[in-house]
């Protein structure tokens, strides 16, 4: 992997990532996979809309359909048909999140299986071997994802083990028990709550591991706003210039937005898609409830401003009928809709400060975004 | 609407129908849009897949979302962004399968709606009032579809009813309430249940009518097979060879070769449908149900004979995991497989009759099917 920054405005980074399997222009918004699909869409229509690379998630693809049946497919690209670029979380996340009676130590975490409440452990090591089968071009460490609110000795702790648990990482991925080198790069995670100082010793210990890319993790997880852009703030300048930096599990567009202009590269989060399931709906004039009663004879698109093939084809009354009638094709055109206006938004975010106009076109941003923050449109 | 027939090879017929919106070629099969959306696909991949005309279901579009929106959108074709013909059913079968508390009278039926639990009435001039309003290029008289078992005394009262009931819509078709031309078509129904003379009887009322084409309905309603065989070979030769001849509600793979035999041009079912979305997969050698555990690591396709984009991407271990975790991908390309399998037989059965060989190709179909009838391959 090779990254560039080919221009900045501000804090805010244009940048370039080149794996064997592609090239991904950032800031990026990474579609989030969990079980070997970006729910109800093709790698086809994915690219079409402009995706560079998606996320898949170690935990659920783990426990299923497991490693056997992908290794059999010599990894989850050739399983879910997807060739460019795949970056996998550590599984960590879930654990914390999703799994009952977990009991953990230094070693790893002991837990039930959500799919069939077998006994089984995750650790550094286990994680990593199983990044290494998937064939993750970006695999990330094994971490604790702090909890908030966390008291500072809480975050100490959860953020030391995390730095010990890297460590393990690094040397699990690169010395896989076959002697086969690794398939990608590993990405280290900067923990530490939201302590400045825990942040800082976060850095300054993942620092000495030289890992190519860094997320910051323990953000998105029920903080306010300002609390995680002023960690932001405190942690991204401690980062090196010339290496990816990625903000896990953010956002929505403003949040994107927030953060890019603090030096973020790379974004995931499940909210475009899990959204459009719902129906709602994102457009330039906010967020569009297609369920809302006032649709039902609407023969107008749900952004006439978008180009994308939902917004070019059918009609808000036609996808609200979808939805009420639970049809499949509704959460199709719906996710084509909302993928297609998160990427739009990525490009928009590079041209603006690739033309050294990103404070402009944010401060735009930011006042439509407020208006319809405050009235939903629909 | 123009219908050639190109080709005979024994009372098995290669023909063309020519509407203004597209050429069907038949013997065709029609997937079934049941609310306005043939489930999980895109306009586009079902023309893709060699798909010519959809079926619409009159019944369920009036209930849901109901005319107003539909009209408000031009018509269906508008509605759910298909260009090429539709065949709208009158509504008739699914009052009585679907709805409770029914109350039939010579003037139509009432019943309460399975949407909303609202007292509606469906009538002749009300089906031809909807199928006007969608812009079917082929409508379908009002009928009674007679069940099955079904007393001769039942059966003709019945029967007697779709005779009156076929002037009334040819009229009402004919007659619009805006003094505006017919969008398409109107088909009669040949009903009479299992009884030669009463389909004699039927077809006789029918004709009187000269409507451009037909269909036979009351079969595929639970009756043995010999059955329906019996009287498709008993009706079918009263009716006009130089018009099309339609079998509501057929079927399987092999029912539709043995009704092709008998002379039968157009067909409809669910089953590639509904059987994709419950895992049965229609292969060259028998149905495959995708949820076996013997597919769990099986990394070749559905079936190697198969070009259909599933069978190019993705492998029965993909398959069975995304019906595992209930993706819709899964839905999708399981109804990709089970369409293309489809209209691939169906562009077979067409060739086969044009070079004179449909008997030799309907002998070795019927080893094929006889044999993994008897033994599922998996």
């Amino acid at each position: 992997m090779k990254f560039a920054v080919l221009a900045s405005d501000g804090a805010a980074r244009r940048g370039r990532l080149e794996f064997a399997r592609g090239t991904v222009e950032t800031p990026a918004f990474m579609p989030v996979g969990t079980c070997g699909t970006v729910k109800a869409m093709t790698p086809e229509e994915l690219v079409d809309i402009g995706t560079e690379i998606v996320l898949g998630n170690t935990f659920h693809l783990w426990l299923r359909p497991g490693l056997e049946v992908i290794a059999a497919h010599q990894g989850l690209h050739r399983f879910m048909h997807w060739q460019r670029p795949i970056l996998t979380d550590s599984g960590g996340f879930q654990v914390f999140s999703l799994a009952k009676l977990r009991r953990l130590s230094e070693a790893g975490v002991h837990f039930r299986s959500p799919v069939d409440g077998a006994e089984v452990f995750l650790s550094p090591e286990e994680s990593m071997r199983i990044q290494r089968v998937l064939g993750s071009d970006v695999a990330m460490q094994f971490d604790e994802c702090t909890p908030y609110p966390a008291g500072e000795t809480q975050a100490r702790a959860s953020m030391e083990l995390s730095l010990r648990w890297a460590v393990r990482s690094r040397d699990a991925y690169r010395d896989g028990p076959d002697g086969a080198p690794p398939p990608g790069v590993l990405f280290g995670i900067v923990q530490g709550g939201m302590y400045r100082a825990l942040r800082a010793a976060s850095w300054e210990g993942l620092a000495k591991l030289d890992l190519p890319g860094h997320a910051i993790g323990g953000l998105a997880v029920g903080e306010p706003e300002e609390e995680r852009l002023r960690v932001l703030e405190e942690t991204v300048p401690l980062m090196p210039a010339g290496r990816p930096r990625y903000l896990m599990g953010v956002g929505r567009p403003q949040d994107i937005v927030a953060a890019v202009a603090r030096g973020i590269d790379m974004f995931d989060c499940v909210m475009p898609t899990r959204h459009a399931r719902n129906g709602h709906l994102f457009t330039s004039e906010g967020v569009l409830n297609i369920r809302n009663a006032g649709h039902a004879r609407d023969s107008s698109p749900v952004d006439a401003a978008c180009d994308c093939y939902t917004c070019r084809h059918y009609s808000r009354a036609y996808l609200r009928h979808l939805d009420q009638a639970r049809e499949i094709l509704g959460s199709r055109l719906n996710t084509i809709h909302n993928l297609h206006f998160y990427q739009a938004l990525m490009r928009d975010i590079r041209d603006a400060i690739a033309a050294s106009r990103f404070g402009a076109w944010r401060a735009d941003f930011e006042r439509r975004t407020a208006r319809t923050v405050a009235e939903p449109v629909a």
